[in-house]
């Protein structure tokens, strides 16, 4: 007898029908002889629905009630679940993330698990219980509610995973699982069957909007297989795990990209120690996520400094940098807001040469031209013009053979 | 510094606008120099809409899992409340029942409360927050949660008043006091400023639907005076409290009067021992509520058996009731399902003859015809025709000259 943990995305719980052809697919496999925990999302746009409240009466909702009015959609939706399971004769419990022993720390809105306590999950197994438990959400040892933010159903059911010693994660959303490149865009592309967590720890870094990086992490910090798969129908889906062969390592595995990519060019920056934490300091405490950096290398102690960020957060970055640049005496500041980013993803990378060359070549034929270049081991990405950014996909899907 | 229990009910919290306008008060109350325990129901409809997304899942939805499901609605009312205070620069905190240590027995959609747990609530207060409560919601030992069914905020928030020592608990809905009748039926009914629990219990248990019983009844218990008033206006409202001087009592204070009542008579019953026990056991056992039980003289051991449910239950109870009265040989089984009842409630009437004559006497001089009569110590009930119920209230108004 196998404990699988299941875990449904907001679409598959949409609406009644949605929560039985849900419920189907949890009995079948506690009849395969599994015990079964899921984990859930909120219904729908139930979490849009209720931050949109939270605006109504307040013009900054304290973190502390938000995180508690938020934790209600995973809750009604769990409750619904485990009703429909019942209703069907199926022994079945629903469990807040605090019945569940989900033990977090006190950062509202982007809480950590600690620890999971899962005694209560364990016991309600015993019982011949279906377990389902509320997402996205914890306690703290102050017995408050708390939720975690970005990924964070996704994270419960990998980490609850990680508690319980389960098999596999399996994740079904409305997605059928992790492809080559983005279908919509690379019609031929193909399901991968299975991906190594560091690859698809770089692809969803680096573009893809399948999972969250952080159960990824998490899933490839305690050895959890995760099976991301679409509830919607039988195909068999991604399986995300560690033990990929040698073969299908090395090689390009997939392509990721994202149009969402801004660029701030520090120009003309005097080369001294301690330039570069003075700019990124302030960026930091005024909120902003800065992805990429490349300082270009120093010629007559001049150096030009050029990091991305996201679209929306372009404004306040210059605001937050202009000032220091003049301060430093960098000669200008300049920016673009019209850039995405391409990225090839392959484990088999480092140890093969002649990936970089073959990327640039291709992107070069077709006429695309590269701004920023970065690279980790298994990774490299190219920022590039926006409008060019689905050309850069499909020449890239094409000169690695992707479709084969 | 006096400790007041506010509590809100659906409509006062229906939307953004109303739940700042509640805010408003709950800040005048605290700005006063008062601590503040707020207690909220759920806003508008939700619970409606709750249980009616239950029903799409589940043909019987599992009653452990509605009472989680249901128990989301205030959770949302709470945190919004309490975001809107902070917002209005207030010290606030939302507290679930569990958080507050409602601890209530497991019977689901009817718990009782055994017993509270307040220290999370006097620390909040101590360190200068307003408190507000999810009403109706509570958690068993087994840490699941449970909600109270009917008058359940209401108990709530009478129960913290106790267990807190609060001065007064504040109800407030959308009813702006007790009148001496239903101001819909009499427009020269007049609020009372004041009336005794035991009053207050008999009006709301015939009739009127101001208050459950339940609340009152544990505010007779502990000695808390509710006031009963209107979150929409300023009208000072009605005070529930054990205090009420000899001069007052000493009248009828008000009507009751109830559309809802249907009448089953069992004709020709044998009058022997255990009849009545063979009765209304079974009805028990169908979950009918049984209201009043009349049982005529016996003549030649032959007695006439009547007893009053509510029109919804009619049918269920003749299909209990005819079996059975063919059994023990009784003539027949009738019933009449077009009756009301009306009521005059005051403390004085046991020690004051003449009371009951004048009832009768004033709904004989209408041409009302009275089916059945009870009484207890501070209330004669008459049932008669469902379509004489409006006259009857009018002229018993009048009669004990309730308007002046």
């Amino acid at each position: 007898m196998a404990l699988i943990v299941q875990k449904y995305g907001g679409t598959s719980v949409a609406d009644a029908e949605r929560i039985r052809n849900v419920a189907s697919r949890i009995v079948a496999t506690k009849e395969k002889g599994n015990q079964v925990v899921v984990v859930v999302s909120a219904m729908g746009d139930t979490t849009d629905d209720l931050i949109k409240l939270a605006n109504q009466v307040a013009s900054k909702p304290s973190e502390r009630e938000l995180d508690v009015l938020l934790s209600t959609g995973e809750i009604v939706s769990s409750t619904l679940l485990a009703m429909t399971l019942k209703d069907m004769g199926h022994e079945a419990i629903s469990l807040s993330g605090a019945q569940a022993g989900i033990q977090t720390d006190s950062a509202y809105s982007s809480a950590r698990i600690l620890k999971i306590e899962a005694k209560r999950v364990i016991k309600e197994l015993e019982n011949g219980n279906i377990v389902i438990v509320a997402g996205f959400q914890g306690i703290t040892d102050g017995m408050d509610t708390t939720t975690l933010g970005r990924g964070g159903s996704d994270t419960t059911a990998v980490a609850l995973a990680a508690a319980l010693g389960a098999e596999v994660c399996e994740r079904y959303t409305d997605v059928e699982g992790v492809y080559t490149a983005d279908p919509r865009i690379v019609p031929e592309a193909l399901r991968l069957p299975e991906i190594g967590y560091e690859e698809m720890l770089e692809l969803a870094t680096y573009g893809s909007k399948v999972m969250h990086p952080r159960a990824i992490e998490l899933g490839g910090l305690y050895g959890i297989p995760i099976l991301v798969a679409s509830s919607f129908c039988d195909k068999p889906g991604t399986l995300i795990h560690g033990g990929i062969s040698m073969e299908i390592r090395n090689k390009v595995s997939s392509i990721a990209h994202d149009f969402d990519v801004a660029k701030v060019t520090i120009v003309g920056v005097p080369d001294r120690v301690g330039i570069a934490a003075g700019i990124f300091e302030p960026l930091a405490q005024a909120g902003i996520s800065v992805d990429t950096i490349v300082q270009n290398a120093s010629v007559d102690n001049i150096t030009d400094l050029t990091f991305t960020v996201s679209k929306s957060q372009l404004p306040a970055a210059m605001e937050v940098v202009k000032p220091i640049a003049r301060s430093i005496g960098a000669r200008e500041c300049v920016s673009d807001s019209k850039l995405g980013k391409v990225s090839i993803i392959g484990t088999g990378m480092q140890n093969t040469p002649g990936y970089a060359a073959k990327m640039f070549r291709a992107l070069s034929e077709k006429g695309i031209n590269i701004q920023l270049i970065t690279t980790s081991e298994i990774r490299i990405t190219c920022i590039i013009q926006e409008a060019k950014v689905k050309d850069a996909v499909r020449v890239l899907h094409q000169a690695f053979e992707l479709e084969k």
